[in-house]
């Protein structure tokens, strides 16, 4: 099975955004073993949208297309491939529903809905909706001509959703058999060594596969079986990960997680220990992290931005003599936060970060170098990280990451030092 | 002049790669003006490679090429380039001498080059090589049949500066004007109300042109005009900016910025006015925000996340028994926390954010309902918002949003009403 993907969007074409959507839609596309030949990225130009269309729909089963939704004079993907296909739109009764209600809680009582915004929830004639859940403009799929062509909104928080809960389940039901996937995710080691240390065994696979990936300072491993049924799919991937594991020994934190902050904070939860947060680089990131998975506050009991001096003796009573002396991104003050925060927090847990996030420096240490502590109520550990060369967001989205390694090796009782390395 | 970008990569294909390429070329042909109406994306397979530099070649003054340039044999652009052009592939004698030299530099001095090293210096026939002082396979720019082909590397730390360092002066050779834009800046207006109020002018202009946008809980509007010079350009659009934030008042908090919470953090730092924050629901996102912004430290005194009922009362002292009687979510509540954070921490202004992000709820108020609060040393104002139905992330990040409104006009000394709306 082939198919194509149209990204729709003068944003992509001008450069000021990156076509993140066709990388999106690749990956879910490639996860069923539906091969992609062709991506096309058009402005918001009916007759270039419709010639994209036409040329697709002659050589590929399925068509997706990205963006050119939403209630804006731009917006006309759907109106190009009603062209397309010669089709009218007609608008969708139980959508404009579902559109008046969104605008009414909305708090537009007030207001009428906008005439353009019901251009959303017009849709080529035999166009089944999709619902989108996570934004205004409904996606749908059309079956004409032999073709299938799936339309989805452009805004990635839209889109991602979209993808996983409308469009996983369309493309399940045109395949065979089924499609099954785990991840494993590391963290303490970089993908190019984790790759090399895979590659043999990687290479000598075809059925399940393994792809190693990398993302928010962290890599993991995509295992894919494709088989008849479910339980064969599970069976043929067991082996596969209980090697791939051990491999990495406990660099493997988990499986089929979004990434270390949700599965150290889960873990947290079912463990039923609470942590609190001394933060000093990183200005409240670790605690927006935990805090970003429902029900946290169980977790959580609390924590202190302290990117001053003046807050660090304020807030949690860290001597100004002492780091007067050693300095604020120092092992010393760095014991001091972790320590201290549990404390007053009164918490299983407290964890400080202190460092030079850039990209200036403060005379003495490098850019990037970063403390990280964590304290219980016997004893502190402390990282100290020189994470220079990575720019300010990834040494404060490292430094974060090391926090969380070091609060799940703590609870599940594993050697503290063994990710250190990254 | 039009200009089309083919992208050749596999990895492009399989969604494991994020086409940043396709959007860097795009920014530079548009600070020249040049149009670019498609951007393909094929495999590493000589046959559509070839494809598409043949419809290119039909439709396009300019062809740029990114990938497919190295030693491997799945480097084929250039082989495809040529056939499409008819032209044999010759080898360049001055970059293989250089390529020669860079591996003995490498070390590889005992080691005798492999031929497929050399495949990298093969150009299509009468083309001119772009130096690739950033990795080993240099660029060329081929003219042939009225059109011209650039060829450049895949890799963005190499095609990054072949961008800046050998494309630009090509450009620059052919372009006889500018292109230059601005940004204008929104929050407390949706998307599809602004396009609307916006819709009768936008038409009426072509140059220059307006394009609105919407991300992160925001607007923004672009103004771009194509010009003899770059005075010429400026002068075109001043009385159209002057226009557009006519239209919208205080609506338009600035321009060329990347956003609100940017904008505000350095409306802080150059007013020299201190923040401290207190967040419940939001958990730290607000510091995170104001700390995303190097040298934040002289703008935020300290934060604390106070996410339970404990820590409000443990770091803020806020009385249980007003948390009892209120509850937590609560105008009163706010109240408490933008006052008492702001004196604890000796800052001009308190934020106080408290709320239910979702999804669950605490059995009296709706999922989504927020309150921010602002203090300076007189008064504290509050906003309610109910913000149901737009999930967790962006409950928490319109939270944000909304006290970084508040301060900045406060701080500017506007209607602090103006934008409570969205």
């Amino acid at each position: 099975m082939k198919a194509e993907i149209i990204s729709v969007g003068t944003e992509l074409l001008l450069g000021t955004t990156i076509n993140s959507d066709a990388a999106d839609v690749a990956l879910l596309l490639s996860e069923y073993g539906i091969n992609v030949y062709w991506q096309t990225v058009v402005g918001d130009n009916p007759g270039r949208v419709m010639e994209a269309v036409r040329r697709a729909k002659g050589r590929a089963d399925i068509i997706i297309t990205t963006g050119g939704l939403g209630p804006t004079c731009d917006d006309l993907t759907k109106n190009a491939i009603a062209e397309a296909f010669s089709l009218p739109l007609v608008l969708n009764a139980e959508e404009e529903r579902h559109l008046r209600e969104l605008w009414r809680e909305r708090h537009y009582t007030s207001l009428e809905i906008t005439p353009n915004n019901l251009q959303q929830v017009m849709l080529p004639e035999g166009s089944e909706p999709l619902r989108n859940d996570w934004g205004t403009a409904p996606g749908c799929v059309l079956r004409a001509e032999g073709v299938m062509v799936i339309m989805l909104p452009g805004p990635p928080r839209e889109i991602r959703p979209m993808l996983e809960h409308r469009v996983r389940p369309i493309l399940a039901s045109l395949s065979d058999g089924v499609i099954a996937s785990h991840t494993i995710h590391f963290f303490g080691i970089g993908e190019s060594e984790m790759e090399y240390k895979l590659r043999g065994y990687m290479n000598s696979l075809t059925n399940p596969t393994l792809a190693p990936y990398a993302k928010n300072a962290e890599c993991l491993v995509r295992v894919t079986a494709s088989a008849p049924g479910p339980d064969e799919a599970e069976a043929m991937m067991a082996p596969v990960i209980e090697r791939v594991r051990g491999l990495f020994g406990d660099l493997a934190y988990g499986m089929d997680t979004p990434g270390l902050a949700e599965f150290t904070t889960k873990l947290m939860l079912e463990k039923g220990v609470t942590l609190a947060t001394a933060e000093s680089c990183t200005g409240g990131e670790l605690a927006k992290s935990v805090t970003d998975v429902p029900g946290a506050s169980a977790a959580l009991k609390g924590g202190v931005v302290v990117y001053t001096n003046e807050a660090k003796a304020r807030l949690l009573g860290v001597p100004a003599g002492l780091i007067e002396e050693k300095g604020a991104v120092s092992y010393e003050v760095a014991v001091e936060l972790a320590r201290r925060v549990r404390e007053l927090m009164g918490s299983d847990f407290g964890v400080g970060i202190t460092g030079l996030a850039g990209p200036d420096g403060d005379g003495v240490h490098e850019v990037g170098t970063v403390f990280v502590s964590l304290a219980d109520k016997d004893r502190v550990w402390v990282r100290e990280k020189q994470l220079a060369r990575r720019g300010r967001a990834q040494v404060r989205l490292y430094a974060c990451q090391h926090a969380f390694d070091m609060l799940r090796r703590r609870i599940q009782g594993l050697d503290m030092e063994a990710a250190a390395d990254i």
